[in-house]
C-alpha cells in the first residue's frame, strides 16, 4: 500500500466521511442476512461475513488504535488472535479454514465490536486529525474493507449456491438486457510505456513503482467473452480436449470432472446460472464469469487468441473511463453494455491476464506486520485487472492489481482476448 | 426395533403423552443455543441442532405421516432429501459433510416444521388410536429422537470446543464430589446363559432375538475406570508405549499425535477438561470419558486386565437398577458414587466393551427402508453399554447395543475393567 | 504361537528336514522372477518378493540366532531395521510403504543373506539339537515363512495385474475343468460345542485356549459360490443396489467406482479374469475369489443367506479332509468339485466368516517382541477361514485364524453361504 | 523446439555422430546401475532409468520413424501407450505415478528396444540424408534425451539417497576443494535489451521469438550463494521465521516441518550432505544445491537481495563461457571456483530467477502432439538459468530455459542473489 508513498490522498470527501460511508456499507451488505448466514463458512477459501464484519475492524483495531491511540483497551483480549488473517507479524491467528465454526462472539456481538472500533477510531481522528501516517493509514484500512466488501458477496454466492434449496441474496431488478454487439479487434502501438500507480490518490504497494516495460504491438478485443459465446466453446466440447488446456488445467478439469463454469447448470432445453437473485435462464449477452484462468486460458486459445499480458491491459485501459457495473448500482451481475471503441474495461468482470503476480521492478514492502499485506502472496498467483460488479467504484482503478491463484473461480471472473498485432 | 417384536409395548404413560414429552425435550435442548450455534457441523460425524430437530421431525413425517395420513401433503417437498440421514430406500439425501452448509432453512422454519408434524401427528394418533402398527413406528420414532437427543448434546459439545473461546453451553451446579472408592473385582460364574431383549418394553432390532451363549466365568471391576487412574496411565507413558495399543491404534495415536482423552488439557500444575459447563479442573474421582476404543483397550492392558465383551457385561447387568447419571439429572456429566457391589453399569459413561457390532443369532431387520435403522452398520464397529449422563433415563436398558467406530471419542464413552475369572 | 502351548510338535518329519523344504520352497516361488519382479511393492499392502525373502530370514536371525547363538555375529547390522516387519519390540523398522524403495541390498545379497542364516540356524539346531524351546521357536518362524510364501504369490498377483502388459507368473495346464454341480445345504444341529486348537501339531497362539461356545442350528452351503452364480449377482445389477451392502460397503463400492471382483475384466462378449497365468476367460464352474468381505457379505444378502461365524464354520470342518486345490499341486487357482456332501472346506478359496477377529476367551500372547505375532491386530479386521490354492497344504487346519479388513481383496478369498437352520 | 525456426543446425559434428554419441551417453549412464536400480520409482516426479532408456527412445520411435519410415513396424505395439509420457496428440499414456511398476519390459528387452530404434534411425538417415525437416526433429530428439539424461541423475539420487543404506551412484575423487572467495556486486545499466535464442544453433521453441525488454539497472553476485552462506542462515534460523518467507512456501515448510535443503543431514558436530557418490561431509565452498524456489526467495530475502529476473540474468550472462562443472566432466556435483568478474553462469547449479515460466511475446509451439513439449507447462512453474554439474556442456546456452514448480529441489537448483543498481 501507498503509505511509504507519501503522497498526501488527495480526495474530493474528507476522510472522515468516507470513513462512515465505507464502514456503513459493510453492513448494509450484511442486511439481507440472517446470523445463521453470517456464520457459516462454505469452503477454506471463502469466509464467513461474520468474519469480513470483524476482521474489518480488527484492521483499524490492531494496526491503529493498539498503536497510535493513548490508554488502548482491546474490547476483548481474545479478538487479537481470532480475527488475524494472516499477519505472522501480529502473533498467532485462529486457522483459516475453522473460521466457520466461531458461533460465538454472535454477530450481534461482532456489531458491538464494530460500533466499539468506530467511536473510538473517530475520537482518534478527530483528536489528532489525520496527520499523513494517520491518514494514511486510515485509508489503507478503508481500501482493505472495499476489498472484503466484495470477498462478502462472493463468499455469500458461494455458500448459497451450496444449499439445494438455492436461495436468492436479493431481488434484482430482472431489467431489459442489452446486446453486446460483435466483438471487434482495437490495435495498440507498444513501444515503451509506463505502467504502475502514477501517484495520484490511493494505491497499494503492489501498483509501485511506476516503471517503463517494452511493450511489442498487440490487439485487444473491444469488449469481455460473453455468454453466448462461451457457451458455443462449452457445446463444442471445449471441456474434453486436452490440446486447449494448459497440463495442470487439464488435470484440474478431470480430477474434478468439470464441464462448465462454477454456476452454470445444464437444464433440458437451456442453461441456466446461479445469480445473487437465485438461479436464472442463461444471459446470453453478459459477459461470462466465474471462470477459472485455466478456463479463460483455454477458451483464448480455441478462439485462437491468447490473454493479454498485465501491462498490456494497463496501458489501453489508461484513458479508459470507470463505467460498467459496479457494486454501487446494486445488481451484483455483469451487465450487456454495446458502443464504439473498447469498452468494460473496468467493472463488470475481472479479467484475467495472463501475468503470473510478481514484484515490480524496485519493489518494496512497508515495515512491519502490514507489510505482509501483498507481497508475501507474490507467487503461483495470476492477475486479473479491472474490477467487477461487486467491486466498489471507488475501489477501482487502471493500475489496480487483483490476483487469484489459477483453480480459483468463485470471484466475478472473466476474459478479454488479446492477439499479437 | 421392535417391530417386528410384536410385544404391545406397556408402559405406565400414555403414548400421547409421552410424544409431547420427548419432542418437547428436543426444543428445550436447544434453548440455550442461539441460532449460529444450531447451524454450524464441527465435523463430519457431528450434525447441527437444527439439523437434529429437522431429522427427528423429518422420520415422523416420512414414516409415519406420509404412509399412514389420507392426502398427505409435505410441508415443504424439499425436506425429504435435505434431512434424510442415511435412507437409501427412501431416496437421494443431502451429502452429510454438507449439513453444517444449511443456513436456510432458518432455525424458526425448522421449529415451524416440528410444529406442522406434531399437530398433524396428533390428529393421525387422535383419529386411528395407537393401532399396534401405527403405535409401534411412533414408538421407534420417539426412541429415535432420544438418540438424537443425547448426539445433540455431545455433538454442541465438540462445535464449542473447537471454538478458542471455550464457551459453555449451560451452567451446572459444581457440587461437592463423592469420593469413587477403591475398585473390587466382583466375580461371576458364566455359563450359558441368555441375552438379548427379553419382549418386555420396547427394544431395537438389533436387542434380538434373545439368545443362549457361554460364558467362561469371569470378573468384573465393581466401577468405571475414574480419572485419577487413567490420569496414572497418562503420566507413565501409556500414549508413548506401543506395546500397550493395538497396531491400528497405535498408527492412530503417533498420526494424530495424541497424548491424552478428547477433552483434557494439560495446565501448568494440572489436567483441566472442558465441559459443558465450560473448562474446569480435572475431578479425579469422576469416571474418565471421551476416550476411544483403542484408549479403552490399551488402558486396560496396561491395568492387565481386559475389556467385558457385551455378552458379559449384559450378563452381569441384569439385576442392576437404572441409577446413576442420566440426562434428565441435568448435570450432563458423569459423577463418581459409591457404595457396595456392581455399581453405574447403567448412566454416567458408555463401557466400551470387546465385542464387534455384530448381528445376534437369528437376526433379522424390518422389511423397507426403516430396516436399514440399524442392520447396515454392523461392521467395524464396537458395542458400547450402559447409557451416559447424556441419555434420557427411560430410553436405556441392559439389552441396549450402543456402536462406534473404535477411534470414535466425541461420546461419553468410558470403560469398565474385566479379568478372566 | 504355540510356544506357551507347551505340547511338542509331533511331526513324522524330523525338523531339520522340514526346515531345509520350507526355505527351499521360499526360493523356487521367486524362481520364475526377474530381480527387478522381485525389486518392486505394487502397493502399501502387498510387499516385494525380495522383502519377503529377506523378512523370513529375519525371523530366524533375531528370534533364533541372536538370542540362542553364541558369538552372534549379523550378516549386516542395518538389515535388523531394515526387514523389521512390525515388531516395536524390537525397535525401529523401516517403514512399510517404502519397502518397494530398497534396490539395495540387491535379490543376491538377499539369496546370500539367505545361506547366511540357514547355516548358522542349521549349526544351531545341529549343536543343541531341538530342544523344546528352540524347537517351538524353529517351528514358529517356518509356518511364518509359510504365510509369506502365500503372500508372495497374492503380492506379485497383484504387481503382475498393475503391468498393462499382464505377464504371467507361470504357464498352468488349463486342464479340463470339472463341473461344480448344484449347491446344497448342509445342516448342523449346534449346542454346545468346543472349537480352537486341540494341542495336537503346530498352532498359532490366536487358535488358543479351546473354549466352548453355543451354537443355534444352522445350515451351511455344500460347496463355495462359484463364478457363474457371482457373475449373476453381477449382472443383474448387484453392485447398483445400496440395500444390499453394509453402508460402509456401499461407500467403498461408490468411491472406488467398483463394478466386479478384483481380477474380473469385462470383455465384449464375456468375463475375462487374470490369473497367475495370464488373462484368461472367467471360468464358470470355479470358485469366485479376490472378494472382499463387503462383497462377500453382499452376494449373501442377495442369495437370501449370510455369512457363517467363525465357530460354526470350524465345528462344520472339524471332519473335513484336507483336500482341495493347494499351493503344493501348482496350479494356484481354485478349481471347480464335485461330489456329495460338504466339500472344499478347506484349499482353493479362504471363506469370509462374519466374525470380526478377536482374542479367544481366555487369550494370552508371548512374552516380549514375539508376543505382537496376532494379538495387537485384533480389531477392525474379519476372520477367514480354510486355506487357499495358494497355502501349503502342510500350513493349514481348521482351527487356522486367518484375518483380514473388510475391504482387502487381493488375497484368494471367497465364501461359502450360511443359513439358520 | 526450432523446428519452426527454420534455422539450419551448423554444428560441426555431423548428425549421425552426434546421435551415436548421444544415445551411447545414455546407456552410460545406466551402466553403474543393477537392473532393480534401474526400474524403481522413488516419487511421482521421478521416474525409473528404465522408463528413462525406454522413453528416449520411444520419442524417435513416434515422432521420427513411424512418421517417416516405409513400411514402419513398431517394435512392441504396447509400447506406444506405456512410454508415452504426457503427448495427449499420441493417444493414451501410461499414468505417471506407475511408471515403476513395470517389472516388464526388462532392462534387457528396454536396451533391445533401444538397438531396434537406433538401427532403424541410422537406416532413415542414411537412406534420405537429413533433410531440413527429418533433420530438425533428430536434433529436438538428442537435446530430448540429453535432458532425460540430466533426469536420470537426478532421479537416481533421489531414489538411491531415500535407501537408509544411503549407496553411491559412483566412486568420484574427492579433489582438494578450491576456495570460492568472497561475493562481489557487478553493475549492469539495463536499459532496451534483447534476449531469446538469435537463431545460432539449436534452440527450443520455448527460447523464441528473440524479442526487446526493458531493464532497469541491476547488480548480479559475482557467483551463486555457497554451503556456508546458507548454513548461516539455517542456523540463525531461517527455517522458523515466517517473515523471510512467501506465504505458501512458509505453508509447505511447516507442513513438511523442513529445517534444511533436501540432501543435507545434521550430525552430532557437522553437516552431512548426500551425493551422488554416498553420505560425505558438507563442503563449505561450494555452491549450495537442492533447493526450492521458496528457500532461494527466502535466503535472498535474509541476504538483503532478491533473485533475478530472467531477462537480468539472460542479458548479464550473454557474454560468459561456457565453463563450470558439466555432466561431462563426471564429478556429477558443483564445485567451488574462484576469479574474477561473474563466473559460474553455466553449470555448477541451476540458478532459480524470479520469473514465472510464460510464453515470449510472439511465441507459437509447433502444430501437433511435438507442440505439446513445452508450451502446456507455461503455468505455475518458475524459470532456472544455467546449467548444472549434471547437464551436458553442449546441451546449455545462455538463453535455455529451464523451469520446475516452487517446491521442486530434486534438481541441482541453487541461487544467485540480486539486487536493484
Amino acid at each position: 500500500m501507498s503509505v511509504r508513498a507519501a503522497q498526501p490522498v488527495r480526495s474530493a470527501i474528507p476522510l472522515e466521511q468516507r470513513f462512515d460511508a465505507v464502514r456503513e456499507r459493510s453492513l448494509a451488505l450484511a442486511a439481507p442476512l440472517s446470523a445463521e448466514d453470517c456464520c457459516v463458512q462454505s469452503m477454506p477459501d471463502a469466509s464467513p461475513i461474520k468474519w469480513h464484519l470483524a476482521h474489518t475492524s480488527w484492521f483499524f483495531d490492531v494496526f491503529v488504535l493498539e498503536l497510535h491511540e493513548r490508554n488502548f483497551q482491546p474490547f476483548r483480549p481474545e479478538f487479537r488472535v481470532l480475527f488475524n488473517s494472516y499477519y505472522n507479524g501480529v502473533g498467532d491467528k485462529h486457522p483459516r479454514p475453522r473460521r466457520g465454526l466461531l458461533t460465538r462472539p454472535s454477530l450481534d456481538e461482532v456489531r458491538a465490536y464494530r460500533e466499539h472500533v468506530d467511536t473510538h477510531l473517530r475520537s482518534l481522528l478527530c483528536a489528532h486529525g489525520a496527520g499523513p501516517r494517520l491518514g494514511a493509514l486510515v485509508e489503507l484500512g478503508l481500501h482493505h474493507e472495499q476489498q472484503h466488501q466484495e470477498l462478502m458477496l462472493t463468499d455469500v454466492k458461494h455458500l448459497l449456491f451450496m444449499n439445494p434449496l438455492h436461495p436468492a441474496y436479493h431481488r434484482a431488478r430482472a431489467g431489459l438486457d442489452a446486446v453486446s454487439g460483435p466483438l471487434e479487434w482495437i490495435g495498440f502501438d507498444g513501444g515503451l510505456v509506463s505502467i504502475g500507480h502514477d501517484g495520484n490518490g490511493f494505491g497499494f504497494d503492489n501498483e509501485l513503482p511506476r516503471h517503463q516495460v517494452y511493450l511489442q504491438p498487440y490487439r485487444l478485443a473491444s469488449r469481455p467473452v460473453i455468454n453466448k459465446e462461451y457457451a458455443q466453446f462449452v457445446d463444442q466440447g471445449g471441456y474434453a480436449a486436452p490440446e486447449l488446456w494448459l497440463s495442470e488445467g487439464w488435470d484440474w478439469v478431470r480430477s474434478n470432472a468439470l464441464q462448465h463454469p462454477l454456476y452454470w447448470q445444464r437444464g433440458d432445453d437451456a442453461w441456466a446460472e446461479f445469480t445473487l437473485s437465485g438461479l436464472r435462464p442463461l444471459a446470453p449477452e453478459q459477459p461470462v464469469t466465474h471462470l477459472s484462468y485455466f478456463e479463460a486460458d483455454a477458451y483464448a486459445r480455441w478462439a485462437d487468441a491468447r490473454l493479454p499480458t498485465e501491462a498490456e491491459w494497463e496501458h489501453a485501459s489508461q484513458h479508459c473511463l470507470i463505467e460498467g457495473q459496479f457494486a454501487d448500482q446494486g445488481r451484483l451481475h455483469p451487465a450487456a453494455a454495446s458502443g464504439p471503441g473498447l469498452r468494460q474495461m473496468l467493472g463488470d468482470v475481472w479479467e484475467w491476464t495472463q501475468s503470473s503476480y510478481a514484484p515490480y521492478p524496485g519493489f518494496r514492502h512497508a515495515e512491519g506486520a502490514i507489510g505482509e499485506y501483498n507481497g508475501k502472496f507474490m507467487v503461483n498467483q495470476y492477475v486479473l485487472r479491472g474490477g467487477s460488479c461487486a467491486t466498489p467504484r471507488d475501489h477501482i482503478r487502471a493500475s489496480y492489481r487483483n490476483f487469484f491463484p489459477a483453480n480459483a473461480r468463485w470471484q466475478y471472473s472473466g476474459l478479454r482476448l488479446a492477439r499479437d498485432a
